[in-house]
Order: C-alpha cells, then structure tokens, then sequence
C-alpha cells in the first residue's frame, strides 16, 4: 500500500501547484479562487477558525479520523493563507530546521555540500 | 543552495522523529515532553494560540518573516497534537490528497502500482 | 437618549432570559435551540471562531462599527455557552469582581451590608 | 447575599473604570498598561486565546469554576481590546439590544421616553 501512496512532500508540493493554479480561477466555482478573491483576513479567519476546530476535536473526544480530517482543513487553509502571503511551505520548514530540534538535518545536509 | 536545504517532506519526517524521540524525556529540559506531559488539553491551547497570532500576523502587516516563524510554531504544535493523538503527518496529507484538489496524484500513483 | 438606552446589565440580564427561553424551542425555527441542539462543542466553536474575528477587526483596520457588530457576537454565543455549562452572568462578573482589579466595589458593598 | 454582591452592570462599568484609569500607568507595574502598551495585535491575540482557553475548558470536562475564571479572562482582556480602540460596553450591548433576540427590551424602554 505504502508504495502507491504519495509521500508528506509530494502532496504538500502539489497542493501549492494546485492553490497557485486556482489563484486566477473563477471564484463561483473555485473555493480557491473565492478564497483569495475575499482576501487575507477572510483567510487568517478561516485559519483561526479550522485550528479552534482542531484543538476542540482533540480535546473533546472525537475520533482519530476526524482529527485527522479537520486537521487537513487547517493544513489547507494555512497553505492558501502562505501563498496569499508569498510563503512557500519550503520557508516555513526551512525555519522548522532552523531551530534546535532539526538541526540535525541540517548539520548533516551542510557537511554534504 | 537548495542542494544544500531539506526538502519539506524530510524535514517533517525528522521532525516528527524528534517529536517521537523526546516523548518521555525529562520534562524539565525538554520542551517536547513538557508539552506531553502536560496533556492533550495544554497542547490543542497552544494550537488554537498558535493559529490565531499566524492569523494576525498575517492581517496585522507582519512581515514575511514573522508570518513564517509564526508558522512554523503553528505546524510544530500540531505535530506534537497529532503525536499525542497517534495521528501521523501522512494521515493528514493522505486525507488532503483523497480531496477533489490533489485527486491528481493519487490518480498517477495508482496508475503506477 | 441616554435616557431610553438600556444599560448594560439590563441587556445582559434580558439576553439571558431569552437564550434560557428558546433553550427548548424548535431547532429548525430558533438560532439559540439550534446552538443547544448541537452541543458544547459546536458552541464552543462558534466562541473560539468570533474571538478570532473579533481580534482579526480589531487589528485588520475594521471599523469600530465592525469591531461592535463582531464583539456582540462573540458575547451572544458566550453567553448561550454559560447557559448551556449552567452558568451566569453573575457567576462571571461575580470572579471579576474579586480580582484585584475591581476589588474597589467589592470592598464598597461589604462594607454597606 | 445578593445585596452585596454588585450587579453584572456595575461590575462591567467599574472594571471600564479601571482600565482606564491604568491605561498610562507603569507597564511594569499595571498589567493594564502593559497591555496598552504592546498595542492592539498582542491584545487582540490575548482575546483570541483567551477564547480558545473557554472553548476547550468547557469541551474538555473543565469544572463549572474553571469556566468561569476563563470566561473572566475572556471579558477581561474583551475590554481592554474595546478600551484600546474606543468602544465602551454599551456599545456593544446597545447593538445585542438592537437585535432581533432583545428587541423587547428597547421597545419597552422607547415607550418610557
């Protein structure tokens, strides 16, 4: 199973393809679209909104599949919020493996160059 | 030089290694295990706390910067509520990938099994 | 004018007396039973949600108008959620009371009775 | 009891009272005035975690008590955010007044006048 499942990086990468190329689209029938369209605030907004959803489905019982489901939701949005913002979900990992926790990686990467 | 940086999907699986790894380590030095220890309920707060100053960075004129190391923030406590919950990185991102938007490539992938 | 406005605890005292008494009206005709009919967690949600529309006005430029408009919001569903936990108003501005801050009052009436 | 005990309109009127008399008191000695001071986003992000504290409090099992002090939290940091950008309590429970739910009470007071 694991070999036709695309990998964490693959789908985020193409997710942004998929957020930049709906950018442009017709807002009645892109969500996408009708994001970007209502603009950085309705954006944030649904951020906020999607993680209060997380946290309150963690918290309050609900099952793995829908944590996992509004956790997706949150994941989305903040991706529409970052390419809104000009952010690449590369920035934020790069700052990810910045700090003390992953540095190993990035220790490792340099000593390759 | 992005020879020399991690791609997104390595860094959140290192991460979600590190993540893993300070578990059960002593509260009192690590970060990780304070925010496990503390339970659930302290770590979905920090979500929800999270995703609202990513918010309003985002509207409140913050930099490119700051919104990323926001971000970044935002993304690490939610790793540590989806390992609280058993729930892994490709759980979510296979859910966003089951989505009409990167329908794309599971379609290619399972052309390819 | 100020004359005919009610004041703020009349509202507050009024608002309650509404929300307990559409507690057991028809979901599908009332906002306030449909809020109940759903639970402590969709509530809860709407609380976290206005808050995070509350701050994004506040720092996003919006208009006192605006600001106004999404902190009555907030109050009303905060308000249905005392009432759906069993508590009051008084409960909350009873603890403020308390509190350092407002000790003043405190002190005042005590030493009437 | 309830005779010394202030109302929800006097606790909310004297707590106004208070923050604005602290507005430009020492920010290392008046968290009031530090509040201020940090400027409308890190108020408004209090608000909004404040909210996502209330939310999983009462998701989550909190006590009755715990509610409640989270919801003093909420209101608390609610007024200085009205106080930083100009809008008083009544305000806010004058457009909760003016809505369908509490419009009773405006037309019984407008006979009055």
């Amino acid at each position: 199973m694991s070999g036709t499942q695309p990998n964490v990086g693959d789908v985020i990468g193409e997710l942004a393809k998929v957020i930049e190329g709906r950018r442009n689209a017709d807002p009645s029938t892109s969500y996408v679209a009708k994001l970007f369209s209502r603009g950085t605030a309705k954006i944030a907004q649904k951020v906020g909104e999607e993680a209060v959803e997380v946290a309150l489905a963690s918290v309050g019982g609900g099952s793995k599949d829908e944590i996992v489901s509004e956790s997706a939701d949150l994941l989305f949005h903040l991706m529409v919020l970052w390419a809104d913002r000009g952010i690449t979900a590369e920035d934020v990992t790069n700052e990810l493996a910045r700090r003390e926790g992953v540095s190993g990686i990035t220790e490792k990467l340099s000593r390759q160059s």
